[in-house]
């Protein structure tokens, strides 16, 4: 679109909130702070807020550059904005770094208020419902009754589907892209050798490597090496590395023969460099935690019955990690709940991380969704 | 079958190679052992020998046990003996440990005669051809001329087509089970994480830790968690684990909390206690340089010109390590070539891992393509 364009510099925010927050775990966080950041204004009416829910390796950085540097710009950023999909003329936008994250709200590399030292894996383990309950305080503070929308892909739209449980009255729309009800066996076995790269690392120090002042860098560069395998499709791969020699030669030795190892390694090194590890732990357990059906037997149709909003589910074509048959799961729950449900299986080659590409159909859909949203 | 049973004890057997060996990589070997076991009487024809080759963690042991302990039954002992699929009354069946394995066959383990040390990281790369040439030099020792068949799951199954190709006059079936042409991206993806977690080891002092008294434990046992994910369909570990709680409930910490965890902790701790990290280094490295195209402009129809063996070809419809689609290139290839083709697409729950398994469909195909096989 020719009108459509950044939301430009944008700055976070920062809100404390000082009452206890009790955790699914059963443990209790005294205080915490969020970080957030949010595009477009809140209407007098309050009606037109949406929140976009971060995935794994996410931030509350969405859309926007930090002062002029294009390198910046949010991840989402091809969505959110004036005359993109989701429309910041239209809507308060507001992005949040979840609770356990390394962005800058309260997390492993906090200071725990009660010893005076970084919390690191004494962080308790936080959940996708602990998450809802602290972004539901920053409504609060924000002066949002309820959210227009709340959207996220993978991880994020599992806070979605969970904000329509927690907080029926509080969410006119979820929008669950690329997500599940649940892990499977499979998913919570790629998170366990994850994690288990970063537990094992010597340099770990059962989570206390900071103090240490050493960081377990092999770990969690093994980590996301594993996990980039599992956002990208087969196809894909194949088609942007296939068997490419990195010297044109086979040079029979350890370095790096063909361009995929290149890729990998390089993917690995970067996300080692800036992320926590405590951090990354605590995500992968709260996507292995997360089974809206958990207190229900199992039962999906029991468990999205508290549900009101109206819903817009997508899936991709190529996502293995997250197939078109577990969104299929969610629709189907809904559905035999008598819920409003658009659901979108999308052809695109990129996997599972095509939820954070501006595919022209798939982005097409989220726009005409969002301007059908009354506010 | 009623009178089918095991070959019984059996007992490794060792040949020495004084002709230096010439490697695809221009490496040379001055010399080398094959420990190998055979099955069943060779006739005096020496026209009913078939040879087995093993995948990425197995061993000459195919059959039988060591004594009377049945805790020591070969690899493929479901399919190897008198009145089984792959009959020892009719085959004299040989089954040997590849060159660089940590079975007893000269390997990272063994010591270099140049040197008087242990080859450790020294050992030179070896790969496909180099395994079937090996192969080569051991049927001449055994008054073999050309196998009645050569047969191979996976890494095995490539084998058995180079066999095809590279002496073309010396096999008269392959049998390519569960295997693909070549890897895709993916799949050397998952091996490059593999040896990441081997060579990023503390442990692993540049492949030299024997000499220093260590194991990189954490390393191989990461390299065998991964592995297993692929070896598995995402349906058999549902099947197998679903979600199941190791406790009955949440304990919101890292210990084991679902059974898959705790399934793939005691592979990759089972693993690394007994097998050798160089070696594991190199066969993943073995999978990724296969290529038989490699030399054709990636033209498989015209590589696969040589063969004259008949094929065998078996693919498993829930394998995605290597699809069906990998299988049925081959054939497609051989086909091309007008060269007689058995495919079969078995539909067995049990991912990659089902060319192990006793499948009564999988194995009556085999049994009825051996039968007919003339000696």
């Amino acid at each position: 679109m020719s009108n459509c364009h950044s939301v430009g510099v944008v700055t976070p925010q920062r809100v404390a909130f000082d009452a206890p927050l009790l955790l699914k775990s059963g443990a209790s966080l005294p205080s915490f702070e969020l970080v957030y950041e949010t595009y477009g204004e809140l209407n007098a009416a309050g009606s037109n807020a949406v929140l976009v829910c971060h995935a794994l390796s996410g931030s509350h950085h969405v859309a926007g550059t930090y002062g002029d540097d294009p390198k910046t710009a949010g991840w989402w950023d091809n969505l959110v904005g004036p005359g993109k999909p989701l429309d910041t003329d239209k809507f308060f936008v507001v992005g949040v770094n979840n609770l356990g994250g390394c962005y800058g709200s309260t997390g492993p590399l906090s200071t725990n208020p009660v010893t005076g030292r970084r919390y690191g894996a004494d962080f308790p383990l936080v959940t996708v419902e602990d998450w809802v309950a602290a972004q539901a305080r920053l409504a609060d503070h924000l002066g949002v009754g309820a959210w227009a929308a709340v959207l996220g892909g993978s991880l994020g739209g599992m806070q979605a589907l969970e904000w329509s449980l927690q907080f029926p009255e509080r969410i006119r729309h979820a929008l669950v892209i690329a997500s599940a009800p649940k892990l499977s066996a499979q998913n919570i076995a790629f998170n366990e050798v994850a994690r288990q790269a970063i537990l094992s690392d010597p340099d770990f120090h059962q989570g206390h490597y900071v103090e240490r002042g050493v960081v377990p860098v092999t770990g969690l560069r093994l980590a996301r090496m594993i996990g980039h395998i599992t956002y990208l499709s087969d196809d894909q791969m194949g088609e942007k590395f296939g068997r490419q020699l990195r010297h044109g030669e086979r040079r029979f030795n350890y370095d790096v023969e063909f361009e995929v190892e290149s890729y990998l390694r390089y993917q690995g090194d970067k996300f080692a460099g800036y992320f926590d590890a405590n951090t990354y732990l605590m995500m992968t357990k709260a996507l292995d935690y997360f089974d809206p059906a958990f207190d229900f037997d199992g039962n999906l149709d029991a468990a999205l019955a508290r549900a009101k909003a109206n819903f817009f589910v997508a899936s991709f074509s190529t996502d293995w990690r997250f197939s078109p048959a577990r969104s299929r799961e969610i629709v189907s729950a809904l559905l035999h709940n008598r819920r409003r449900v658009a659901y979108a299986e999308i052809d695109c080659p990129a996997g599972h991380d095509s939820f954070l590409l501006d595919d022209a159909h798939y982005h097409a859909l989220l726009r005409a969704y969002l301007e059908n949203i009354a506010v």
